[in-house]
């Protein structure tokens, strides 16, 4: 029986916990399975778990817990525990009932109109809906701000990348921004003409099939997941029932396998986590940017790398039919082109989107922009960072649904996690020098038991800096991804 | 904004059943696409939402509301509801969580040893399990007889069929069995050999294919709801969202065409539930037994009669290849023969399985017969009713899962749905004239209307026997069961 105050907090997180699990599977379940006509009664499902989940963790009583439980005596992993945990309750206890429920309101309203408008580039119709969201947004960024002791933009963002700071990510971008500016003219040039397309198609079951090859080869436990598919891809369920989904183009059997093996890194996160503490806070994965980082060394790091192009090119003329050597795949795998659509972006230029997103949402966050101008603006950022301009807003702040369904302070996750997905991968390279050759023998063990070990199984225990630190020896930097975009290509063909 | 206790108790029951539907579609969940590895979490997932459901169900308080509602002005709805509310309450209070966590325990251990000890058939190695959880069951039951005022087996009843009573039931089985003796023998002789068996295989996929257009002839709307395969069959999900399953032969595509004809029956009465009440108890389904009569009167009464036959017959040879006459397919969908398992049983047998198993267990909950005992009673009690006796346990007391998991109460309803859904149809077919010859043209509207009307539309207003008495302007009787048994089994060939 618990128990202390300690012991007390770990029941209820496990409670809570449980709770977060059941909403994963159900979300999964309304993107994957679900009928059309079940969207409102799914959405007032989990919406009633989600108020229960709030009403338990924002109780007064679990304050009292948390302040008696920091005298006590505890272990590292139970130290950090309890920091998750007062986390946790600051940012539900900070934002009034009232506030959360407007802000259900408000983006739910602002979705439906977005899903409508954009398909027309109709930023008008948006405007309205949009700022109702961003206001309440603020105020909850405001509300937050204080007993995190942060900005409110950090406020928000501390919600997908705890303790994320404003001026270090913009040094790290500030720092981004021109080499992407000068390596994409290099890049384009030196990679050529695109390669021809595909003639004929590959059959999506062909292509389901090898890309669960894939999974299992990079390590992915079918015992313990799925692969599906959805309109939007994405990694979902629980840590013992990890959900990813995949959607195939039958004309392009590379963009499913990539993002395959993207979901995969994704997954095996989620897999990995300290067993021990499966059912804690601290047990569950440390923020968006490291979990981006798993999906981008798997993907990008080593998926579209020349030595897994060795291994992979057989495997594709065997279950595809494609007749591609290791070097014309991996031109395939490994190409750039500015575009106007992030999520169709390659690894360079996606982080002049993100730069894009983070310094408009802090903008309007700090009130130097007004949704009215954000089109405009959004376009000379464009036409600064990529040297194109969307020809309309559905190519443009119209294109993902993030800000529109209250997701702001999400976007900078996606190039932390790049610039760490390849400081680690260059430390675990460091420390498996056979990596490579690992690679071109489809051998992912030896980096997945590498990753487990310094990043997995590490949870919680410790924040982002600190895994970061701990795993690769220095502190977040350029250095590393700006050396991997160098070789891979800036340098002679076939570099890396 | 809330209001008055009845008001207060409708905005309590509404959340209440938001979890029970995220209960139902995780539950589908682990029967349909779950990862094996998954299932203890799942478990836990599951329990942590009933354990919230109860504490929420079961406060104190809940009881002050409903004695103050009790003294309010309200229309028949909500006074039906009202009803419904106050009979959940008694069932959750009735019980300390001390027995509810026993039972849980309970069950699940004797569910494990059940599940390894029946293709051995060894009834010794379930013998202690299941003495624990009929003990904690019994307890249950006189826990929850006084506050229902009824014996503890009725107040098992209550659970799956509300206001059961074991002296009626017991006199409409009484009826119902020497019925089924003097039937079977002459049944048998009349229907002569076996036609032959399928010469080759009907894929799945066509199956499938077929199982969904007999739905959509059904009714079905498949914007609310899905077809899945499962090991077991049943109907899922919730009255939103409705899940059926099915499994497939391919050496006997009627097995599941008939089976989702069934799971379809069910699948309806949720869909048709009257929409102004979803989310109070009063809008959720009567009971089992009405339940499964309208599961019985699709698949029994409907698909398997000569009318429906004329229709299905032209489809079976198009879509499946299968080239049978009205007449054939007619004789293949309504054969009877004694056997040992009852979920393969006809629906003249089907009922001698039900009436053992009601007396079995009813004698195990007063303590008249004992678990050793059972094996041998449950022969004994067989051969009576079938002339058959099973060589184990396997083919006896072990073949079905529901007492070793604690459902003991369950049974009966599945005759009691029987002979409602000949009475029902009875009553439609007045009503209905053209009935016959709308199936005999695929034509479900009229039928479905009319039970939409008189049966899914009524939800919990009033009692199963008010409802049927409304709908059928009798009370329940076995007479229009034994006529529709004499029409399609006793009767000059091809009568009905």
């Amino acid at each position: 029986m618990p128990q202390n105050a300690y012991q007390k907090l770990e029941a209820l997180f496990a409670r809570l916990l449980r709770i977060e699990d059941a909403v994963a599977i159900l979300q999964w379940d309304g993107a994957v399975m679900m009928p059309d006509g079940a969207a409102v009664s799914r959405a007032e499902e989990v919406a009633t778990l989600k108020g229960l989940h709030h009403k338990m963790l924002a109780a007064p009583s679990v304050a009292g817990l948390i302040c008696k439980a920091n005298h006590l005596e505890l272990d590292d992993w139970q130290r950090a525990n309890l920091g998750e945990m007062s986390r946790q309750w600051i940012h539900a206890h900070a934002v009034p009932a009232r506030l959360i429920e407007a802000l259900a309101r408000a983006t739910s309203a602002c979705e439906m109109v977005w899903r409508d408008a954009r398909p027309r580039g109709d930023f008008k119709a948006v405007r309205k809906p949009f700022e109702k969201v961003l206001a309440l947004t603020r105020e909850a960024g405001q509300a937050k701000a204080e007993p995190l002791g942060v900005t409110p933009y950090e406020a928000l963002m501390d919600l997908y990348e705890p303790e994320a700071r404003e001026d270090r990510i913009e040094a790290l971008f500030a720092d981004l921004e021109p080499f992407i500016a000068q390596s994409l003219p290099q890049a384009l040039e030196r990679q050529g003409e695109p390669p021809p397309s595909l003639q004929g198609k590959v059959s999506q079951a062909r292509q389901k099939e090898l890309g669960r090859h894939l999974m299992g080869v990079i390590g992915f436990d079918f015992s313990k997941g799925r692969l599906d598919e959805s309109a939007h891809p994405f990694s979902g369920g629980t840590p013992s029932d990890v959900r990813i989904t995949t959607r195939y183009d039958e004309a392009d059997p590379l963009k499913s396998l990539m993002g395959v093996a993207h979901e995969t890194g994704h997954a095996l996160y989620e897999m990995n986590l300290p067993k021990d503490w499966r059912h804690q806070p601290v047990g569950r994965a440390r923020g968006m940017a490291l979990h981006e980082s798993q999906s981008l060394i798997v993907e990008m790091q080593a998926c579209r790398s020349r030595a897994f192009a060795t291994f992979l090119a057989p495997k594709l003329a065997e279950s595809l039919g494609l007749d591609w050597s290791a070097r014309e795949l991996r031109k395939r795998l490994a190409r750039v082109a500015p575009g106007f659509i992030r999520v169709d972006a390659d690894e360079l230029t996606y982080s002049a989107h993100v730069i894009l997103r983070f310094r408009l949402e802090r903008a309007m966050i700090r009130g130097d922009l007004k949704v009215a101008d954000l089109p405009d603006a959004w376009n000379q950022c464009m036409t600064r960072l990529l040297g194109i301009t969307p020809p309309s807003p559905r190519e443009g702040c119209l294109q993902d649904i993030h800000w529109y369904d209250g997701a702001i302070g999400y976007f900078p996750s996606y190039t932390l996690g790049a610039l760490s997905a390849a400081q680690i991968f260059q430390a675990a390279e460091k420390s498996l020098p056979a990596l490579r050759r690992n690679l071109e023998e489809g051998d992912f063990k030896p980096l997945m038991g590498w990753l487990g070990e310094n990043i997995h199984g590490q949870g919680c225990k410790g924040s982002t800096d600190e895994i970061l630190q701990r795993a690769t020896g220095q502190p977040l930097s350029t250095a590393p991804f700006k050396a991997h975009i160098r070789r891979r290509y800036l340098n002679g063909e076939m570099a890396e």
